[in-house]
C-alpha cells in the first residue's frame, strides 16, 4: 500500500536550536567537510540496504536512485571544499548517527522497518538543517546551494517513508516513527561541542 | 606521476575459455542476474575505498564517478531482468572474488595498492567477458547492450591502474599487477559449475 508521506518537518519532534545555527555559521568550513562525509555516508547506507534486501525490487529501485543522488551531492559538496581550499580529511562523527543506529532492532522484519525509518529521520533532519544554513549562511552562493539540496533531502525522506509503508502496515510505521523521532530529538537536545551537520 | 594504462586485455594472463562462453550462453538469465549483483558489488567496492581513504582527493574523485557509473549499469541490468521477467534474487558468489580479495595484503600502503589492482583486474576480466557475451549472445539487442558496457569496464580498469600509479611507483605497480594477474587467471582456470560472470 502506498500512501502520501506526512509533511517533512512535522515528523521532527523538536526543531533545531538557535545554538546549532550559531555554531554552524561560525564554523562553515568544518560544516562543509562534515556535509561531504554525510553525503558519502548516506550513499553507503542506501547501498548497504540494497545489499541486505537484494530481492526487494521496489527498495532496490528507489535506493539506487537515492545512492546516485547522494553521490552527485557528495561531488558537489567536494567542489565547494575545493573552491574554499579545504582539503578532504577524516572527521570524528557526532553521537547522533550511532545513537540512532543503536535503536535499530536486530530481528527481521523489524530491522528493515527501523533501518528505513532511521534513514528517513536523518534525511528529514538534514532537510531542516540545510534549510537553516540556506537562510542564515552569510555567503549568498553557498546559501543558495544549501537551499537547492534541501528539496532532495525532503524527497529522500518521502522515499524512505513510502518504502516503510510499502513493506509494513501504516499504523505500525507511524507508531514506530513517533518513537524514533522522540529519540532523534533527544539525541540533539544537547549541542555536541564539535560543529557538525548533526551536532 | 600519471602514466597511460597498458592495453586492457594484455593485463589478463589467460583468455577466457570457450567452456565459459558455452556455459554463459546456455544460462543467460542467471548470467544477467549475476551481472546485476556484480554491478552493485562494484559500486560497493568503490564506495568502500572512498570510505577507507577519505583524504586521497584523486581517489575519492575518480571512484565517485566509478560508483555512479556502476549504479547506472546496475539500473540498466535490472531493467533487462524486468524485461525478461527474472525476479531480483540473491545468488551465491563464485570463488573468484573471495580468492582475489584473499590476496590483498593487510598492511598499508600495500593494502591500498592491492585493492586498486584487484579491482582493476576484475574490471579487465569483466571487459573481456562482456565482450564475449557481446559477440556470442544470440539476442542481438542484449548483445549490443553488452558491447555498450564493455567500453566502461575497460575505462574503469584504466582508472584503477592510473590511481595505482598515482600513489605508487610504476615498477612496483607493474610487478604486483603481474603477480595478481597470474592468480586471477589461475582462479578461472577451472570452470566453476554454477554459471556466473566470473565462473
Amino acid at each position: 500500500m502506498e500512501t502520501v508521506p506526512p509533511k517533512t518537518i512535522k515528523v521532527l519532534q523538536q526543531p533545531t536550536s538557535a545554538a546549532w545555527v550559531e555554531q554552524a555559521i561560525a564554523h562553515l568550513d568544518i560544516i562543509l567537510l562534515d556535509h561531504s562525509h554525510c553525503e558519502r555516508k548516506a550513499a553507503g547506507v542506501a547501498l548497504n540496504l540494497m545489499f541486505r534486501y537484494p530481492s526487494s525490487a521496489k527498495l532496490v529501485r528507489s535506493l539506487t536512485a537515492i545512492a546516485q543522488e547522494e553521490l552527485a551531492h557528495f561531488e558537489q559538496v567536494n567542489q565547494w571544499l575545493d573552491r574554499r581550499g579545504i582539503p578532504l580529511a577524516p572527521l570524528s562523527a557526532p553521537p547522533y548517527g550511532a545513537g540512532l543506529t543503536a535503536q535499530i532492532r536486530h530481528q527481521e522484519p523489524l530491522r528493515m522497518l527501523d533501518s528505513l525509518l532511521v534513514s528517513g529521520l536523518i534525511e528529514a533532519r538534514s532537510h531542516e538543517r540545510l534549510g537553516l544554513l540556506g537562510t542564515h549562511c552569510p555567503d549568498p552562493e553557498l546559501a543558495a546551494f544549501y537551499r537547492g539540496l534541501m528539496a532532495s533531502e525532503a524527497r529522500h525522506y518521502g522515499v524512505y517513508w513510502t518504502l516503510a509503508t510499502t513493506y509494513f502496515d501504516r499504523n505500525v510505521v507511524e507508531q514506530r516513527l513517533e518513537e524514533l523521532a522522540q529519540i532523534e530529538s533527544e539525541l540533539l537536545s544537547t549541542l555536541h561541542p564539535e560543529p557538525r551537520i548533526h551536532s
